[in-house]
């Protein structure tokens, strides 16, 4: 029979134990978590919330649920040159959830803490009749005002993209459908990618007084751009075969030309996607050597308020709208 | 027909006016809010999560909902005796909420934000298949290392609590079954109670540098000072006739003087419980006064670890363990 501890014992059993070397934590133990003033340094807080059957698959693995609420975290703090810190966790599950569950969830974040230097520092624990409901709450430090913006884009400057677009986005769609031309690894490794994101901590930092404005790629590549544009007040011209793209991906196009529009539009990429004043190239292919990550150049910024993608062939693309804000989610 | 915004749009429209005057909000347009460092401050944060249905009704007024979220996170600020800063706010709603309570709730956030001092400063807003699920996380800021822990008692000192027990308690119970002894005004005053917290922000304050140790009332006045007394390693000798009812109360318990357990295990109080050094009494009282807020001594720390409850007869009280940790919630 599945063991059920109450929220008080599952707290102080598993919860308390990853506030280990935060000492504002208080262990979990008191109303509120404290966090100290660090000289020159301000503080970046992110929220995201996850909703079983909405954000992930209800029976997907615990401790990949787990790591992936956390990753998106991260990657918000990424797009702003954010050092990790510490973060708050709140949980609403129903009485199905067991402590198994819990302590496999917990073990995800265990090991992400360790890999991203982040720690728990409080959170809520509280009962729901509706699917699994989970929001963590992360802070990072910055060097006072240094902050990456979205708004900060400049006619000129030159738009990159960290790693390859488009793998999460067609990893969901194998989840559902055939796609043409993958083979079985393949496949996998596109789900992987949806499943875990790569949050870009390093190179955020690496962009701190470099991009002129930046944002994590979760809604897709167009709408994510779309809105670094919006804050910027400016355009932009991509050419859409310069968009970098996993072999997998090469072997899907090649097959179904067609899927591009996903790629551009899919979202959950985690990618960082930035912008750097022309004349700064030989810096960026230094920091993706150091970083061994491609950040490829996928066009310019421009005065007029307009996004331009142009296919291979010179025509332009033409995405519908509820591919690039497709109403899924809202970040503040 | 209702008119549903995609989740976009109703940030923009409903949400980002709640920003105004919080510069590190970017109006909701970037991934994270940026909070600058204040000399000699430490930042406070606190967080907690309301399902409809398990800490609402779910068709409670949708400005109600909002100010009572708003409210059990200010009170926890309360009891660290912090000053509101801003906060964070997770909506999953499902698809049958319309613009309209959007709308409702947000006044119920701008109204609270004029009464406390308190701005909007980021969030995520999601769709969910379940019920209406709200995270606030809330921060303040207080002198550094200040903060009011729930560690700190000391045999000896005495033990207050602000305000009046047991509303809100019994003020749930009457909406639930005919509770004898109540008026109807009475009824209405005590239902109040429990859907509209009044956080202690301003008895926090004066109790920095005095109180030895503090926490809300959420769980019940007998599990949140065990709570108090477990993380200051110490025990209490309450005097359950000392503990300071309304009008109302004392109208229930002389009809049904068997409800005193329900007064000290019921919850929903959000007054504050703190313990202060013996000789301070004249602050208090000065305190109170200047607060025009009852803060009433109920009993003392002991040494020996154990909370005792005597009844005006003399007798011990005995609270049903499921009483004291009603294991509805877990809050770190």
């Amino acid at each position: 029979m599945p063991v059920k501890s109450d929220e008080f014992a599952r707290i102080s059993r598993f919860f308390a134990p990853l506030t280990e070397g935060f000492a504002g934590a208080f262990q979990l133990t008191d109303d509120a978590a404290v966090i100290g003033p660090i000289a020159g340094r301000d503080i970046v807080a992110t929220t995201d919330t996850m909703v079983a059957g909405v954000h992930f698959i209800g029976d997907e693995r615990p401790g990949l649920i787990a790591a992936k609420l956390l990753r998106v975290n991260l990657s918000d703090l990424a797009a702003m040159g954010a050092t990790p810190l510490a973060y708050l966790l709140n949980i609403a599950l129903p009485d199905s959830v067991d402590d198994d569950w819990v302590k496999a969830f917990v073990a995800g974040l265990a090991s992400d803490q360790a890999a991203f230097g982040i720690t728990l520092a409080g959170g809520d624990s509280v009962a729901t009749p509706g699917p699994p409901t989970l929001t963590i709450t992360a802070f990072g430090t910055i060097g006072t005002g240094q902050a990456i913006r979205r708004r900060g884009a400049q006619p000129e400057d030159v738009v990159y993209v960290s790693g390859t677009i488009g793998d999460a986005a067609i990893g969901l769609r194998s989840l559902h459908e055939e796609v043409a031309g993958l083979t079985p690894d393949m496949r996998d490794e596109l789900i992987g990618r949806y499943r875990l994101p790569r949050p870009r901590i390093g190179l955020g930092l690496r962009l701190v007084g470099l991009a002129s404005a930046a944002i994590d790629i979760s809604d897709g590549l167009a709408a994510d751009l779309s809105h670094l544009l919006a804050a910027s007040g400016v355009g932009a011209e991509i050419d859409a075969s310069a968009v970098p793209l996993s072999d997998a991906l090469h072997a899907v196009l090649d097959r179904e030309p067609d899927m591009l529009t996903a790629v551009l539009t899919g979202g959950d990429d985690y990618e960082l996607l930035f912008t750097v004043a022309p004349g700064y190239a030989a810096r960026i292919v230094k920091i993706a050597a150091d970083l061994a990550l491609r950040l490829t150049p996928i066009g310019r910024i421009v005065a007029d308020r307009k996004l331009t993608i142009t296919a291979a062939n010179g025509t332009e693309l033409k995405l519908a709208r509820k591919g690039w804000v497709h109403g899924r989610d809202g970040r503040g």
